[in-house]
């Protein structure tokens, strides 16, 4: 059923947002149109000031309010080292964790012949001018664990073939917290693998 | 930690919305972000324009795109029975049910001494008002079976004392489809109370 008006047409969009469906789109709409003042219009400014001011960094492909973003601008980032990564969630979830120096390449995505996605649609072409560039030293593969992940890295170390630099990959194993018992066999195989000594 | 930008203060802001919490929000904000011209511009243009049409109906509390709304001004509809409903959300269940042929009086809440919530902050007056100017013969209270609901819909029969007309509310019982080991015993004591000749 396509909307009939206004009304329905939002709910309709916000039920199609990652993670909601018809029924939390009403509860949001809802939300937003019982305190209009409060609620809907500060949104409605906001989201049409962020259509301006949210930007794509051309060297990255990270989400920021400046380009080139906050990260390749920070001058204390080790440049020499580029970390791959999906999407831009990823990034920022890298980014939580407190713990890389460096600065990023994000692909848009990873090689998958089931959505028709080629190497011409992700961000490889300017990954490899990049390395090219100089000043790189090692570039860390930190895509998913998946059949399209893994093919995508491949593809990548692939395509850096020749260039003098370290490719690396994220390690497998139990996750902090994790317990043994509920882990699938192919972690548990990785984690054995890697063991390192106590 | 408070928003620092537009990007920390849209993820911010959808993350305050039902349903969602900081994880969803940025999701759904690189979701919009990703194919902006696809997703954020109709988004915004269509937000923007809600928020001048969509408008609350001066009768029946409904939001809707006309004042009166389009229940309001159905002439099918029996102005006699009037629904009684906390929020919008249960008037839009009543209508999805697609069995209720009266119309209906939305209040904006219930009575509530922890919410700091009285009359005064409900429609009940313009309850009141609505059925002293007659053609009403039945005030059907549909509130939720919780204390509070209870406690407003006691409130509100006392407010329609002495008006001759008829104040209904919803029958408790199995729901369609239920298995009475899962049901609570309230529910189940008040199925048993209700029942009726096989």
């Amino acid at each position: 059923m396509s909307p009939q008006n206004d009304l329905e047409a939002l709910i309709y969009a916000f039920s199609k947002l990652p993670g909601l469906g018809p029924r939390s789109a009403r509860r949001v709409v809802l939300h937003l149109l019982r305190q209009k003042e409060k609620h809907f219009a500060p949104l409605v400014q906001l989201l049409s000031r962020c259509q301006h001011s949210i930007v794509t960094c051309a060297i990255c492909g990270n989400i920021d309010m400046t380009d080139p973003c906050g990260i390749c601008t920070q001058t204390k980032r080790d440049t020499s080292i580029i970390c791959v990564v999906e999407e831009v969630g990823d990034l920022w979830a890298m980014e939580r964790a407190r713990h890389y120096p460096g600065v990023y390449h994000v692909l848009g995505g990873v090689l998958s012949a089931v959505d028709d996605r080629g190497p011409e649609q992700l961000r490889i072409g300017a990954l490899t001018k990049r390395v090219k560039e100089g000043g790189v030293r090692e570039v860390i593969i930190a895509l998913g664990a998946t059949l399209e992940g893994t093919t995508t890295a491949h593809y990548i170390a692939q395509q850096l073939d020749g260039i003098a630099l370290q490719i690396t990959k994220l390690a497998h194993g139990i996750p902090m917290g994790g317990q043994l018992d509920y882990l699938d066999d192919g972690t548990l195989a990785a984690a054995l693998n890697s063991r390192s000594t106590f």
